[in-house]
């Protein structure tokens, strides 16, 4: 059991409404409503207390939404060191009716100030002193500039802690250039915020950038990693249908779970695909089904 | 000016997304959120203000969206009384693009308790002491029985106020049951709520039931009342073009507050349908524009 710091720097409130139909212009009845916290570094964090570890969130929150998140997340038995901001927690809703997908508005989330993302770099640096790693998850506040994810590598590294982040856009290439040790994005992350079109020259790009280990999850493709002594391949596990929000996180946790046993990176690609299919075949973001977990690690 | 209390049974924050367009199945960026305290005697009270009067809101709030909507009356300098619930506080979205009318989603609002009803209807008694009128207006929480506004309507009575209730479904008819001073449903609701087919027909219902004045507001086609003495029509004001939400809740402020000035029925109809269209010109549900309010009387 290890202490992992998990950074959500743009938490909210996931809000599902379930209504009979969606038609554009109309007045519609919500027949069922569920909120839970949301955000990817919640759920990495969900899925690495279920593998029996002990991470502890760091997240900025305010106003009466992020009290909301902050209850819900005792709730969970997750352990929480709350930034608090003058701006209101954001709220992101999905509707869900019986006949198609989601249809999901995002809210951007307030603006974060200096002080403020002063005051969770801080907080995520006063933790790491008996941390085995540093996660950071998810999207950046709006407007925050992406060059502030390298203080986030900075604290880690200066703690000797490695970094891991799963973070996109301008994010992803400033957390290379800050040193980061570990990067997970998808494939379409990776190609959009490096410019390239090919799998190879992306992650070289990012490694040439200073990333250590390139870890690029593929969906139905498996994952690839790059790092100084190789490149490294995981397929899919096969036949796996359910919800797939949140099986990213869960695979990135399950990356984060192997690299903390020691496991060799090879090995860890296998849990991460293994960790992501079990959390596809649970219907609420954030779960995990750890038999499932370790039926595939065994196939 | 006269002391009014507004009862507004299941308040909400309605909050406002634009974005660039409605694609059901798909992930949407929220370029813009507006939140403001919602629900129709919320509306009803800011007119009331407005025109000088000095409402006090009766609502019951829960949760740290309970919170806000408490915080926001504050700011809008309108007087509160609050009766604490244990479920949230609920939240309606309004989706809009450039392109057509805003896709509404409206939660039931949380199922209000027994005892949690007995508070607010005694806060509602205790406030009717040096109290003018009582207004109730909008849908009663999930889950509840519509024989319940009666109980609003006995205490309105109990202390001699006159009471107004913009109320639909199954609360109409128990309002008048319980011997309501005024009604003012709109013509949909009225026909739906009494089942018959014909305005009259309908007027009569509920006021064979036990309602003094029915007030029914018919969109372009203006307002008509029923009471001992007669039938009373209005025509709308014309050629006005805006936002619609929220003017059938100024029409009830406008209704009430001529009748508090003592003005006959034939004129109290013309202040609605005045201070229906001046909410009309404004973009934000709940303001009305004074200006246009006296115009339109003087047209």
């Amino acid at each position: 059991m290890a202490r992992v710091v998990v950074v959500t720097p743009n938490p909210a409130i996931d809000v599902t409404y379930g209504v009979a139909d969606q038609t554009p212009g109309e007045s519609h009845r919500v027949a069922t409503v569920e909120r839970r916290p949301g955000g990817k570094g919640i759920n990495v964090a969900r899925a690495l207390l279920a593998l029996g570890h002990d991470p502890v969130n760091v997240l900025p929150l305010g106003g009466g939404s992020g009290d909301w998140v902050r209850a819900a997340l005792a709730d969970l038995g997750l352990a929480a060191s709350v930034t608090r901001v003058a701006g209101l927690t954001r709220t992101c809703v999905a509707i869900t009716d019986p006949h198609g997908h989601p249809t999901v508005y995002n809210e951007p989330g307030p603006a974060v100030t200096a002080d403020e993302w002063r005051a969770l770099v801080a907080d995520t640096a006063r933790l790491l002193g008996d941390a085995r790693m540093l996660v950071v998850s998810g999207s950046l506040p709006a407007g925050t500039d992406a060059s502030l994810i390298g203080e986030l590598v900075a604290v880690a590294k200066a703690a000797h802690v490695p970094v891991l982040l799963d973070v996109s856009g301008a994010s992803l290439t400033a957390a290379a250039r800050a040193g980061a040790d570990i990067l997970k994005p998808n494939e379409h992350e990776l190609l959009d915020a490096t410019g390239e079109t090919d799998l190879g020259a992306a992650t070289d790009a990012l490694r040439a950038g200073g990333a250590g280990l390139v870890v690029v999850s593929r969906g139905t493709d498996g994952l690839v990693a790059v790092d100084d002594r190789g490149t490294y391949s995981a397929p899919a596990v096969a036949r796996v249908a359910g919800n797939p929000t949140g099986a990213g996180d869960a695979a990135t946790a399950g990356l984060a779970a192997a690299l903390l046993d020691g496991l060799p990176v090879a090995d860890a690609l296998a849990w991460a695909a293994a960790l992501g299919a079990a959390a596809v075949l649970r219907p609420v973001a954030g779960e995990v089904d750890l038999d499932a977990f370790h039926r595939f690690l065994n196939r």
